[in-house]
């Protein structure tokens, strides 16, 4: 009864609503989480009120004023959510009536909880995008400094997991700068479509209030308003959008802890990882296990799992707001904790990684990395690719038999598969003659490594 | 430093884990919710501990004590949590050793937290998916109660949401039921294989202590033990097939939910829901709202998400345990949270719908919702199906043309689209007349609802 | 044997491909799309590496004829694809070598296949990236049609599907248009990084031929050269993206066919689906389906279904080129063709969407829409709007239990829940009154929905 | 028109289905693969209805001859489909009329496409299921064969890709064999909800004809009928515990086949995949690549999308049929062949591996893989197990800064950590002494592996 009196909707119901369906439906213990945009929404919204004559100035200090005691309390830990006030709208709307009386009640003119939590939730997103983008660009500066640092270290590259030619790690590293670079594109892409407000748009159609939309909208910080109100208040797309680049970018850092793992294996041991951002184990006392990356690594299909919870979420819902959509927050919130956490752990973890300079150089040498150095050898030769790559196949296929590298076989040894090869095939079959070869745009050589950092710096 | 001592598996390392680090990689925040099954499998550990003779009676019963009391403390509130001990196993093993000295130590001989782990989760799935089990049948219960009290009751039923052909609401409401009976098959399944033993798998390998599985199998209540160690502590299959089966179930909710938002609308008007189950709108004050069905319908999101999570985590892991599978919690949790709490919400809320039984008749006698039965008439006059299908179509296209039902024509109209319709054709195009006559097992005529609902009650 | 020698990488191995695991890891069933594109790409290569002096002006035009002839082979149908050639590129190849000679083998200098299929799927998204486009433009001019012709038209607006305020149907059609708006902005995005070139990233590292990637680049319109060779030939972002964006937008879809398929329905009765969009049933004569929205939301589903393969697809992928990415090929088609045929058919079926104008015009009138109405007149009479949402909440519940809406009370009833209420009451409770009242951009008003739709022209 | 005509559902339709509208709703390319189960429900609902007198027997005799012929043209490509007729069932049915007259209108009596298409598509699931148990089976005893043959083979055991203890390699395949034998249980459960029968649910409602159920479920084979006519027709919940059971093994799948990338690459060398399962490259002359695992590792995602595709498809959807049903045959074509297809590609494939022993034992002494035996020994000499686990760590981390294995110690380097250690430690530090001693049920003994092997064989 008391319960029903404190609802803001009860004029029309006869019964209170069920106990368990309170706590079923009630949002504000996740959602109190956007306090401080609610109540910069809301003194935004106040002081255009009052602009346009439905607050009076004194209304509008009083309001503002209460907003920031409120403020305050929440940041001290003097405020007690009440779940029976469902949202962190309400709570803070019924705190601000209990301070400043009767004047509490008219914040809510020319606006719904509909588009007061469109806004919120986007107000929340952008400042939350920064943060990321800070970490990413963190992350993408320690991989430049790193790759400067490797430009010249061979390593062997990889297709298939099979070493397949010779590389820089300087220019492995570049190859995960780029993949962040993209995503760091569609982050501010995704930034443009967050950045607008639902705020005006009411419960669904606008308000017969004069209410001034630029106005509020300019005191956000917003770069347009939402052109329609039933979509404003009913479509979370930007969400959907901002998981789906956070899948992929989680994605992408999977791929790099994915090769984190291998190689602070001792099969690999091409890097060091520093203890202080692995863990042990409770049995095993020889353990140093590279649990950063693992754990993010894993992490992915949480976000993945996020994106899939909002579209679901969103399939056949009709116009305009359904309480479906109350659904939209946590997936989102975990999305971006998800993703800046791990953001912020590989921005540390990055630039103390410690390659095993020989080691990686020992197992480039192995394998029969130079294989197509020779095919391309031969080709220059006046032999057809394809032909040489056959004469090469052959060479491969009996160093495996002799367990002998190609670099390891005499010139009479070659020249039993082609007598085109002469004694100057040693100089291409060499690892640093392999990868310098390889000097144009986007190339392996350590030259083009170091003109991609200083492109890259140029352009972040 | 200090840290690091803490740490049960600081030996081999110079510097002590990064702060955020810890942060980031520690689950007792979310893990802690298993302490009751983490104490339970202890407990039955040093009980065949102490029956193999690894530990004395004297230790057991130090043990057994000390956990007692750990656990009245974490009911009591009296706990306190640590981050640096990383999560809800090393939390409580060092209480133990705060509070009954060395002898703590002995209680993690011939296990690890390996397995350790995976079996507190098993026990903890256990538990609940026998409380969700609950809820699913008092919902069930809550159906067939309800059907067979609607068993008359005629409303149309939909196919493509146009009208098709007349049905009874007790029918409807046994197609809900019969979704949710595969619901509870499946879950039952999923119970046998989480119900195996992990532990004794120790770390990955097995133990080199005497260890006797059967025992502990035994006081644990589970049905078999983990045939393979290194299976037994990396995979998470288990976990998974819970999410899809809840996927499932909060499929089917969400078609529930889909069917009473439309029947609760002005246009169709079919049911009331009780006002304890509706919240209203800060802005509308006519507005009730059928939050309860919306919002099951909007977590059927979380619950797909969380499913694809644990694929996607899974997917490529090689053996045995990967930090990535402390990933597995939060979304198992939530998933088994959005699943029993929906079903309770739905088992509270089905015996109180009200059915509008006029609205529904009469949105069945609109709607030529007959014409199959008289295409079957004609048929039983000699015509072949498709070409009474035909002849009907065209007596349709009139009646939408001149509005009129196929009942509200004349004899005479009737006749126009065959001479083969007579007097008694009126008897098949009644509403009462067209439920009857599907009299078969699994058709709408109320017989037949009311024998099923009777073989229902059965087989419960 | 003969199929050993056929394969254009048999050096070193010493057995055949198992038949089976040749059908089963062969691409050319479903690669052979990207035939135009492949042939594209050669050509463009080919007069490069003339350019260069890797190929005679001789060389070079044989190549370009050659390809010519075997594009025109394709197109008519006498191209006969091996499986045994696995993929779309060693079909042509080969068929090029069997034309042209020895020549035909030194195309594929300075290039592997790993580029060249990265290339490939690059061209063939754009191409399709521009048809979609074409395709979701006629869709949104199609809306604007409608929405101006129904600037004025009055249908009930709803939220959580119960009647909220009244709305013109013509705004509610400007929602839709606002989230294509958005979509069609994302796919503008997306192009930007699908038009980057990996050609000349070769196997993975680069190549030691002097290519030039800017000439060919130019060629074949690309926006950029891919700056990294390893991420050249690894990374599939650009077709996660794209799906992404391809489920959101079948999501908006799924929303309008939500809409639709409710407005066909004979509770609703809003709109006339005309019948060349409509299918019929086999047993009931009288079914008219929407079958065009009902598929085009049920495909939803496929489109989310790929995101979530690509996404798990390259999860935790090491670099470079993986096997595995062969399967990004099926679920981007698939993505592409849906979200393709979905728009094509609903840019044909909205502007034949026949509104309903008194149906929707005497919901409206039901339902209680203009409660607001009298809450917000309440305000303007000096009432809080807490206490006037209280006092217009009891009236309501007066109108349910009388079956009464607020504009059918007489003022004495009216009054008899406030006295502030005068005569002039019935002016905002009209329909008309309301929705011209949300004069503000982005509300409801007739006058706001002609001026949406006139920047809406100017923006396209 | 004459389009029109060929429609079965034409007679209230005014204008013909537009072009693309009929393809783009059409069927038949994808169902035609049901053609088989169609004929075959067909014939049995004739013998049904020639039973209970609906059909004479000289009906049902042309009508099953006739499906007869169909049947034989279809399958010797004598039959052209037409998209006209949208769908297998049309297809059919237009050509038994074609056949044998009128009387092949009447096989339609009593059944609709609804009840048909669903009957369909569970036979055909059902045959399909037994298909993948076959291979699935064939691959487990593969398993079972290769872990009898190395139930001695020693090789590093790992957690978080960490050396942790020696394993036998026959002990990790079992692993393997688990993670099948809980997915075939899970398909012999899924199996039991596919195996009922819808067919008399007709359109949605039942049927007026006196049809007998339960004599076309015994000639169908089906375990029981759908015991609820609008469930019977719009469920596909069979379809997606398909998928998720198809899901979970392939992903189980992935993870072997990550284990044969990595134990394939130069880093770890354990076993030899032979050539027959391996492709080359086309510019690498040296590379053998692991296609097969790549590719099934690849193809886990699409499985995770159907999945995810089917759930999205029945999200919301009300009672009964809806056209977006029809998206349901797709996915679950697709994840049905590539569960086989890659179960039939492991079982052919595993038998085949060649463990390099040596390689896999040297392995294993590195690493530190006895340190956990060292700390068990320890305990055995009375020391806690946590202050063993610190001593052994110590041992190690001076083994990392020595680069010595702690086999590689002298008694007096390893009692400078606890001068319990005697001179018989050595024999636990050996590799058989660590694997002979996990000698329990689950552990990785070579005799427990025999034992496993023997139980599993007198399993399956």
């Amino acid at each position: 009864m008391s319960d029903k009196q404190n609802k803001l909707w009860g004029g029309r119901f006869s019964e209170s609503v069920d106990q368990f369906v309170q706590e079923f439906t009630a949002s504000v213990s996740f959602d109190q989480r956007m306090y401080a945009q609610d109540i910069r929404g809301s003194i935004a919204h106040a002081t255009m009120l009052a602009e346009v004559g439905v607050l009076t100035n004194a209304e509008r200090d009083a309001i503002i004023d209460g907003l920031g005691a409120i403020k305050q309390d929440i940041e001290q830990g003097n405020f007690e959510w009440s779940v029976a006030l469902e949202d962190v709208h309400m709570n803070i709307e019924a705190r601000l009536t209990d301070r400043i009386g009767i004047t509490g009640k008219k914040l809510h003119t020319g606006r719904s909880r509909n588009d007061q939590v469109a806004t919120d939730i986007r107000l929340w997103l952008r400042d939350h995008i920064d943060l990321i983008d800070a970490e990413l660009l963190r992350l993408m500066q320690g991989l430049l400094g790193l790759a400067e640092r490797e430009a010249a270290t061979i390593m062997p590259g990889f297709t298939h997991l099979q070493t397949a030619q010779p590389v820089t790690f300087g220019h492995h590293l570049l190859a995960w700068f780029e993949m962040l670079r993209r995503d760091r594109e569609r982050l501010a892409d995704c930034r443009r479509r967050v950045n607008r407000m639902p705020l005006g748009s009411a419960a669904l159609a606008g308000t017969t209030y004069p209410i001034n939309r630029e106005r509020t909208r300019e005191l956000l910080g917003f770069d347009e308003v939402c052109y329609n109100s039933l979509d404003g208040v009913s479509d979370r797309d930007f969400a959907i959008e901002f998981c789906a680049l956070a899948a992929l970018c989680m994605t992408h850092l999977s791929r790099m802890s994915e090769e984190l793992v291998l190689w602070t294996s001792a099969q690999f041991q091409f890097i060091n990882l520093p203890d202080r951002f692995c863990t042990g184990s409770s049995i095993m006392p020889q353990k140093k296990n590279p649990d950063v990356p693992e754990l993010v690594r894993g992490k992915t299909g949480r976000v993945n799992g996020h994106l899939i919870a909002l579209l679901t979420l969103m399939k056949s819902q009709p116009l305009a707001y359904n309480k479906d959509n109350q659904e939209d927050k946590e997936p989102l919130f975990d999305a971006v904790d998800t993703l800046h956490g791990s953001l912020r752990a590989f921005a540390d973890m990055v630039p103390a990684l410690e390659p095993n300079r020989e080691v990686m150089r020992e197992a480039a040498r192995r394998g029969f990395a130079t294989a197509t150095d020779l095919a391309d050898y031969l080709v220059r030769k006046g032999i057809a690719f394809r032909d040489a790559h056959e004469i090469v196949g052959k060479a491969v296929a009996y160093g495996v038999a002799e367990k002998k590298d190609l670099s390891d076989m005499s010139i009479t040894e070659l020249r039993t598969f082609s007598d085109q090869i002469d004694e100057d095939v040693f100089d291409v079959l060499t690892l640093e003659g392999s990868v310098s070869a390889r000097n144009h745009i986007g190339g392996t050589a350590p030259e083009q490594v170091r003109d991609a950092v200083a492109r890259a710096r140029g352009q972040l």
